[in-house]
């Protein structure tokens, strides 16, 4: 057989599991690391690794996208899907990060919260994101975004609480809240990217429909 | 008859109207807030129920869009229209919710200098989205869009004067100083979001010339 | 002759030179501002030039777009390589205008070695958006955009440094804090921006090939 028949398509669907399996490791990492109360080197770099595996995936989508003629949905939506997964380890490696280059230290029960809600809403994703591949998933695909929504609500109070505490409780450290400001921030960040991600698929299973 | 010929395409306005009017209610609303001083939970609901109501057009025209074969004007266009419209009533509600978080009370000039700016600017803007549904309009639309961007230069320069002060001012309590820091530079962005809405709109324009 | 036979598209390269000259202005002014520590009015107007005469070069193109029926290549990434050269000279002026705003003074050693690293990643972009004209150059194009690569993991080494050092030795001038960082987390957006050009420009390549 000269041609490859086989369609291309289906690499797409991997490629996305592998996407959003990473954003599950990195959410899974930064549960213990959080549970830890401090970052060291080694988890430094396994968080990064997570990240560059994320990466390469996106990166092979959009390879994948400019060779393909018939791609399974929307270019832009495909496009689109890639880019907005691959924020999804990206702003949990930034939490990381910042933890470790501002120094902080001891376990905060807020973060603990977050890292709990964020892993809860990546591993939903992941049942719609993965259900793409069958149109017959459509039911647990829809319930999974309506549940990925609700906790970007959960988290928008969670911020909402800690900022406050944070402001009342640290007003003569301003450098603490400077600090805890942006990484509190950073990871509602994440639970508004992955409510984008959710939105994309619901719109994309709309389309097919 | 058994078909409908009206063409759907009209709704798409009426959406967009919809939407600018939600807009308008929230700058309305900001500068009853920041004119009071204070943000009450009725407040803050109201505040809320303004933005849900916004976000509802967004989904309805992303809705339309999906089911809809021939559009008024480049599909893209629409959708970027419906989200960019969609974050001015968002920004207004990040403005209220952290003036509440922060526990921010009393009169600030400043913060009632910006909210005026904001709501002339909405106020204009309506002017240049509802003169779309008519191409006799392209004149009154075009100015609208020069007064949205002469108006985002001038919240440039007042998002300047005001850090320069609040830095010189609050020189001891660097506490107001990152509260305040967020909401003025939340308020220049509210403008800034107005002046790309008027681009697009603008360029939409330029299109059906 | 009654028709204007000469393909139009090529005036698309010259707008992307004359944008990514403006990115190099703009680069190699900031160089100087920090060069010198202080920011005074006639500095400031300059760069407000250069950015203004980037956005213009910014609005020819998409302009140009909307007359044109053949372009060099697909139009989204037209628009986005437009909008996101932009941002090169925009975010550059942001940061001149809070060190003024912000009344920073005294040469800063870091924000010194920011200014090199943007300035030799602007530069090398231009390589990359001038050898776009001809297929020719794909092979330093791709060297290019894999140097304005390097340069902003070295950037992301820098802020991290940078922003350890500031906490820890402006432990007691929060204030400082608040302005420094901001300063040092835009130089490296800048270099995230670079980036975000490089690909798009490499995939453009890829595209073509």
């Amino acid at each position: 057989m000269i041609f490859n028949f086989i369609p291309k398509e289906f690499n797409f669907f991997d490629l996305f599991e592998k996407q959003i399996d990473c954003a599950i490791e990195a959410a899974v990492h930064l549960k213990v690391v959080v549970g830890t109360g401090s970052v060291d080197e080694e988890s430094l770099r396994k968080m990064q690794d997570i990240e560059h595996k994320g990466d390469e995936a996106a990166h092979l989508i959009i390879d994948l996208l400019d060779k393909s003629f018939i791609t399974p949905f929307d270019r832009e939506d495909i496009h689109s899907l890639a880019k907005e997964m691959d924020d999804i380890a990206d702003t949990i490696n930034t939490i990381v990060n910042r933890l470790k280059v501002y120094n902080v230290t001891g376990i905060d029960k807020n973060l603990v919260e977050f890292a709990n809600i964020i892993e809860e809403s990546v591993r939903t994703l992941a049942i719609a994101v993965k259900g793409m591949r069958n149109i017959k998933h459509s039911k647990s695909v829809a319930d999974a975004c309506v549940e990925v929504n609700r906790l970007e609500n959960v988290g928008d109070d969670l911020r909402d609480r800690v900022l406050a505490e944070l402001f009342e409780k640290e007003k003569n450290d301003p450098i603490k809240v400077i600090k805890m400001k942006e990484i509190y921030q950073d990871s509602e960040t994440v639970l508004d990217i992955c409510e984008d991600v959710a939105h994309l698929v619901g719109s994309i299973l709309v389309k097919q429909a």
